[in-house]
C-alpha cells in the first residue's frame, strides 16, 4: 500500500516531457490577436525600414559638401530655404524625408539662428544623422524566427512592415478529468453536505492552463469507477494533455495510475515533491497524462511542478523564467529529506513569514501565501534570517 | 533649444507617481472573470472549511480509546465495519467524513489487514489525521485583503466558499493620443509615401495597457498644432491617464509639453533616460499626463519606465517584479553618463548579446531583443564577461 516508487522531481520531469511531442497544428491569426501565440514559421520583413530616407534628428537636412571647412572661427553661413541647395538649408524633424539634395542633417543644438540664417561652426560627415534607405529593417531578411513568442511590441513591428496576419500554433487541448465519489459540481451558492466537497480543482486548472496558453476542456466529475475512469480518459485522448486530478494514492478506489498503465504507459507513481506525493505521470497514444493529488495545495504544486512545463511542451511555448525575488525567512522552514520541498511564504516587503499551517490540505494556505520557497531534495531546510528565493505563486 | 532641465529617472518618476491618485472606481464581477483583477474590499470566509470532520489520510477512523497501550509486542485487532463503534473501525479515504463517533485516522500504511480485521501497533492521538471544522478557513476570518490581486489559485478559494461575486476596482481608462504631421493610421497594407510614418505607437501602447490591467482608448491623430493638441488632451481629462505619443522633443512644433503646461502642471521635460530623454511629464485635472517620444524604441523605454509603474498606481494595481535572469556579456555595453540606459540584448542561452544598432528609431532593435541591461546614471557600462541582470521585455 505504501509508494514504494518515489522518482525525483528532476527525473520524472524528464521522462514526462520526453514523452511530449511539440504541437504540430497551426492557424492563421490576425496579428492584432496573436499577443502571447507563438510564431509557426519565420517572418520575413516584406519591405524596408526606414522605406525613405530618414532624419534622425530635428534639425537641417544640408549639403555636407557646403560645410567643408567650417569652424568656430570659419562659421558657415546658410540659407532657410524650402530646398536644399548650394547654400540653403532645409528645416526637418525627426522622421522626416531628407530631401534628395540633401546628405546630411545638422543637429537644431549645433546651429545659430540669425534671421533666416543659420551659423554652423563644424563640419558634418556626409550621411550624418540621416536613416538610410533599410537600414532598420532590410526587405526580406527575417524579422521573427520560427517559435518566437509574440509581445505587445513585436505586434507594433509586424504593423510597421504592413504584416496584418501571422501564423501561429494552435493553443494545446487540455482536457481537465476530476475524480471523486466525493465531488459536487461548482457553483456552490449552498455548503455542501458533510463529506461533499465541490470541485474547485477544474476550475483551478484549468483557469491556469489558459494563463499558460493553452485551452481547457473542462470534463463532468467521474466517480471512483475504474472503467468510467478509463472511458473519460479514453474519451479525451483527442486533447493535446490530459489533467486527472484526485484518484491518485493509495486508496482503494485511486485507479487513475492503474487505468493510465492500461491505456498506455505509466511512466511514474509517486514523485519526491512536497507535497504532491501521489502525483502519477503517464502517456497514452501519445497524450501526456497528468494524475495529480486531490488536495487542492498538493495539486497546485504537482500542476506547477509539472503541468506548466508539459503544457508548455505541448503547445511549443517557450520557457518563461518564473518571477522569484529575495527575501529574508522570519522562521525556520523545515523541509522533507528526499523531497523537494514547496513551503509557502508570506510576503512583507523583503520578509518571508513561513507558513504554518501547510499540510496538503489546507485551502487557505494558498490563498494566503505569496509564493514557494523550493527546497531541493539534499536541502534539510532553512534557517531564520536565510535569505531565500521566493517564487511568486502567479 | 537644448533640454536645460535633465530630471533623474528616479525623481521624476517619484513626482510622477505622487501626483497620481489612486483608483476609486469599484466594479462587482463573477469571480471567474476577475483574474488579474484588485479586490476592492476585504472578503470575509462566508463559512467554515471543512465544514464537516474531515480525513486527512486514507486509513481508518477508529476511536483512539480502543488503541490505549497498543505496541508490537501489544497489537489490537479492530473490526472493519461501516460504522465506528468499540472494537470497530470504517475505512475512509482523504477528504471523507469521519463518523461522529471516531476520534481519530489510523493511516492505511500503519495497519495490517487480516481478512476483516485490522492489526494495529501503536496508540493515536485523539483528532490525529482529522481535520476540524474550520480548521482552513474559519467562517469570518479574513482570506484576502482589500488590495489583492486576485490569481487562479484564489478563484478556486473563492468557488469553495461559495463566494460567486467579487467588488473589484475599475481598470483604469489610458487615453492615447498620437501626434504628428507624419503620421497615417493602421492598418498600412500598402508603403506609406515617403516622409509619411505609421502610427504603431498607439497599437504598442495599447497592447501594453491591456496587458497591464488598463483599458486603452483609441485617439485620432492629432496634427502638430497647438490648439488641436489643447482640443485633444481637453475632451480625455476624464481618463484615467493619458499618454500622448510624440511632439514631446525639442522641435518647433513639438507643442505637447507647453500644452500641459497651460492645462495644468508640466512636471518634468527632458529626463536622464537613454534612449528616451525627450520624455515630460506632467498632471491636468488630476490625471496624469506622459508625453513619450514618437521613436518606438525610445517610446517603449518612456513607456515601461514610467507608464507602467503610472498605470499601476492610477489603477491601484499592485506591483509585480519584472522578470530578470542573470546573464554573461559577450561584448562591452557603453552607457552615457548621466543617464540611465535601457540597453538592448539578444539572449543565447546564459549570454547576452549587446545588440550594436540601439538607436531610439530603430525599430528592429526591438523585435530583435529578448531584454534590457539597465546601466544607472554613475555606472560607465559594462566590459565583456560581466555577468549582468537582463530584464526581460515583456
Amino acid at each position: 500500500m505504501l509508494f514504494r516508487e518515489r522518482t525525483d522531481v528532476g527525473e520524472a520531469k524528464e521522462m514526462f516531457l520526453a514523452a511530449i511531442k511539440g504541437m504540430e497544428r497551426t492557424e492563421l491569426l490576425p496579428a492584432t490577436s496573436s499577443i502571447g501565440r507563438v510564431l509557426s514559421t519565420s517572418i520575413l520583413a516584406p519591405r524596408n525600414v526606414p522605406h525613405y530616407r530618414r532624419s534622425a534628428m530635428d534639425g537641417f537636412a544640408v549639403r555636407s559638401v557646403d560645410l567643408i571647412g567650417a569652424s568656430p572661427t570659419n562659421p558657415v553661413m546658410l540659407q532657410i530655404a524650402d530646398d536644399v541647395l548650394e547654400g540653403t538649408c532645409a528645416p526637418v524633424n525627426t522622421g522626416d524625408y531628407v530631401p534628395d539634395e540633401a546628405d546630411a542633417v545638422l543637429m537644431m543644438e549645433d546651429t545659430i539662428s540669425i534671421g533666416d540664417m543659420i551659423e554652423i561652426r563644424a563640419q558634418l560627415h556626409p550621411g550624418k544623422n540621416v536613416g538610410a534607405i533599410g537600414e532598420d529593417v532590410r526587405k526580406n531578411e527575417i524579422i521573427f524566427n520560427k517559435g518566437h513568442l509574440l509581445r505587445p511590441c513585436d505586434i507594433a513591428v509586424l504593423a510597421s512592415l504592413g504584416i496584418s496576419d501571422v501564423k501561429v500554433y494552435a493553443k494545446p487541448v487540455v482536457a481537465i478529468i476530476p475524480t471523486g465519489n466525493d465531488l459536487l459540481p461548482l457553483p456552490g451558492d449552498d455548503v455542501p453536505p458533510p463529506g461533499k466537497t465541490l470541485d474547485i480543482n477544474s476550475l483551478m486548472i484549468g483557469e491556469y492552463v489558459e494563463k499558460w496558453g493553452g485551452i481547457a476542456r473542462y470534463c463532468d466529475i467521474v466517480p471512483e469507477d475504474k472503467q468510467l475512469i478509463e472511458d473519460a480518459i479514453r474519451s479525451n485522448l483527442d486533447a493535446d494533455m490530459i489533467v486527472v486530478s484526485g484518484g491518485t494514492s493509495v486508496g482503494d478506489k485511486d485507479y487513475v495510475p492503474a487505468v493510465v498503465e492500461k491505456l498506455g504507459k505509466k511512466l511514474v507513481h509517486g514523485v519526491g515533491l512536497s507535497p504532491g506525493k501521489p502525483t502519477a505521470l503517464g502517456v497514452a497514444d501519445n497524450v501526456p497524462i497528468l494524475c495529480m493529488p486531490g488536495y487542492p495545495a498538493a495539486g497546485l504544486v504537482a500542476l506547477f511542478a509539472f503541468g506548466k512545463p508539459a503544457l508548455k511542451k505541448a503547445g511549443t511555448i517557450p520557457h518563461t523564467p518564473e518571477i522569484t525575488i529575495k527575501a529574508t525567512l522570519s522562521g525556520k522552514i523545515m523541509s522533507r529529506e528526499g523531497y523537494v520541498s514547496y513551503a509557502r511564504v508570506i510576503l512583507e516587503g523583503d520578509i518571508a513569514h513561513p507558513l504554518m499551517t501547510a499540510g496538503a490540505g489546507i485551502l487557505s494556505s494558498i490563498a494566503k501565501s505569496h509564493g514557494f520557497v523550493i527546497i531541493p531534495e539534499n536541502v534539510e531546510g532553512h534557517e531564520e534570517g536565510s535569505i531565500v528565493d521566493v517564487v511568486l505563486i502567479e
